[in-house]
Parts: structure tokens; C-alpha cells; sequence
């Protein structure tokens, strides 16, 4: 199989979301123009998006919503059930590990950690919150897969190197540090004072061209 | 000035994050060389980022970092105090509303909604939670310029759509939804369903291809 951009796995996954929709909805088939319509892009970009994984759907009748659904969730590796760590138990910490959302996908919260020795023990959902200090340890012993970053920004680049170190490949950053990682792993980054500094720029872009409308 | 693209906002962003570290540091310069290693990007790419807005540094001295940091901040709208509603008052919300963050750069939460009564009335830092049924009116009264959702999937589209009836041009959504807005509004998405299934993919594809190293 082809390498495949990122831009391409993050519209199968949007896409993912709205075959959800249409199949709760009842619906059997969608056409590549239904799928364009909710992703905001064209038929032509879906049916290319699609072509990576071979031939879905037969000219005129669409695809089928099962078949593509299962399809999309082979190629994202959802039918796979994935170990999660989550590091740092504060609001946010705790918020996601009482996330219903990662059980529906086959997420589980294997371990929480936090160097606070008021939230070690607390028990979300089951899982008590551990002493950082057993966090490579406790990884390598669960076969953890995911670490969930939700430290302050100055501690998330220390324990990044914590969980890179004790084989995890893939992190998913909370903090609003700008970490880095070995080649071998994964970073996808939810940094929140990018996000909002995004769109401050662009509504002060607004402003200075109130002529023109900002571009999402 | 001219037009820039969101992938230079989001590396202004990330320098103003150095530029700050180094700032409590106690440095006072810093040289494009430096910026560019902790940005991961390259000397070359700083200047060109930098030199849309104006002359900045001294070659051989490096940048003031005081100057640039005053820059960046203004270029992202960041010396403006914004106003900020949460949609959503369940764990997410609840964990934003309390978000020190917010008010360290001058976002300040000045409403917070639910449509759950046994949410309406509680407080988080001095707003209490209000019916959502005023969201509109609300936003209006308040002059709300950023809304941050939080609600699950299925209401986020309803949501989107009061805000932007409301007059409100910037959307950070944290719903697992794909909602669409109106062009003249900015939304920005912190789909966490999204960035766990790019690291769902990574995994597998490391799978694969052990050879080759996942990228991120």
C-alpha cells in the first residue's frame, strides 16, 4: 500500500463521521457527492481519497455504507483495540479520562499518572491514578500504545521523553508546550493557545479588512 | 499587509511559545538559528516568516526578543481583550471554564451555557452556568466575540449556527462532530476523534511498514 498523506487519513476519518451519521439515519448507500457535501470537498477529491484502498462503490448506485464504514475503519486501524495512558490528572487529565468517546472507539484507558500526591488513588472509571515516577514502568508492564499528554506545558517535554523512552510511538499533546520526539513516534498536538490564537488573528485580520471575510 | 497563511499564524504562534521561554530565562536576544531549531523548521523559514511584518533584528545580533515577542502579539490580535462563551458546561466545559490559561493571555470567559437545569446556576471562577436557551441573546448583550463548543456531537451544528446568527465570527469547536459554518466565520476544530484516529493510523501503518519510521 501507498503511503498516504496526512490531509488524506484526516478527511477518511471526517468521513467516517458522516457515514456514522447517515448510517444511524437508516441509510444503506451514499454517493461520492453526499460524502463531498458534508466534507466539504469534491466527488472527485472523495472518489481519489478512496481509490488509495481499491475499488468501493459500482457507478450510479454509490458505495455501500457498511462496506465503506468497515473499509475506512481497517485502513485507520479502528478494528484494533488501542492501550491508553493518560499523564497528568489535573481538570483536563481527569475530563478525558472520564471520556465516554475513547470506549466507543475501542480506546482504553489502561493507566492515569500524576506527580500530586492529593490525586494519586483517586479512581476514574475504574482506573486509579498512579505515582508518575512508575510511568516507564507502568507503560512497558500494560503494553501501553497511546500516551494522552495533559500535563503543564513545562513538565509535557520531560514526559514526552518518559514515554518515547519506555516504547510508546504515538502521543497525543494537551499542554501548550511545543514538545519534540524521536522519529519513531507520532505527535499529534490539541494546543488549545495555537487554536485560540488562530482565531484571534484572524478575527483582528477581520477588523483591518472588514472588506473581505476571514477563511476558516 | 498582505494576506499570510494559516501555516505561518500557527508557527508565529509557536515562536511567540520559545520566545517566551526564553524571556524567563533571562535571555534577551535570540538569533533566527536558535528560533528556527526549537520551531523544527529552518533559519530561512523564520526570516521569511517574520518578514511580513517589517524589519526586525540586526544581523549578527540576532532578534531583540522583547521587540519580537511585542510583534508577534500584535500581529496575532493578542494586545485586544477577548470576550469568550463555552457552550457546554458537562466535564470538557466545565474544565475549560476553570482554564488558567484563558485569562493569562487575555481571553476572558464571560458566559458559559447548558441546557441540562442541574447544570444552570453553578459557577466556575465568578460566571455561572446559564440556560442555553439565552445563548443568542446572551452573546448579543455581552458582545461575545469567540465561542468555544462543547456540546456532544449531535447538538454542535445547532449551536454553531445560533453563535454565527448571533454575531460571533470565531468558533473553537471541541465537539467530535464536522459542523459547517457561514464564510465570515473562523472555526477551528480540536477534534480529538480526529487526532486519535491519525495516531491509529500511524500505529498501523508502523505495522506495515516496520522499515519505515511513522512520521508525524
Amino acid at each position: 500500500m501507498k503511503r498516504i498523506a496526512e490531509s488524506t487519513v484526516r478527511r477518511l476519518s471526517l468521513y467516517l463521521r458522516f457515514l456514522e451519521e447517515f448510517e444511524k439515519a437508516g441509510r444503506l448507500t451514499i454517493s461520492s457527492g453526499e460524502l463531498a457535501k458534508s466534507g466539504g470537498t469534491t466527488s472527485a477529491q472523495v472518489r481519489k481519497d478512496l481509490s488509495f484502498f481499491g475499488s468501493f462503490g459500482k457507478r450510479g448506485l454509490g458505495y455501500s455504507i457498511s462496506e465503506l464504514t468497515g473499509a475506512i475503519r481497517g485502513i485507520l486501524g479502528l478494528r484494533h483495540s488501542w492501550k491508553v495512558v493518560i499523564v497528568g490528572a489535573g481538570k483536563i487529565g481527569a475530563a478525558l479520562a472520564q471520556y465516554r468517546g475513547f470506549r466507543e472507539r475501542d480506546f482504553h484507558v489502561v493507566g492515569i499518572f500524576d506527580n500530586d500526591p492529593r490525586r494519586v488513588g483517586q479512581c476514574y472509571d475504574g482506573v486509579a491514578v498512579a505515582d508518575v515516577r512508575s510511568l516507564g514502568a507502568d507503560v512497558r508492564r500494560l503494553g501501553a500504545e497511546i500516551a494522552i499528554i495533559a500535563v503543564p506545558a513545562e513538565a509535557a517535554q520531560d514526559v514526552a521523553d518518559q514515554v518515547a523512552a519506555a516504547g510508546i510511538h504515538a502521543i497525543l499533546d494537551f499542554s501548550t508546550a511545543a514538545i519534540t520526539v524521536p522519529q519513531s513516534v507520532t505527535l499529534r498536538s490539541m494546543n488549545m493557545a495555537v487554536e485560540l490564537e488562530i482565531l484571534s488573528f484572524a478575527l483582528t485580520e477581520g477588523a483591518r479588512h472588514p472588506d473581505g471575510a476571514a477563511r476558516s
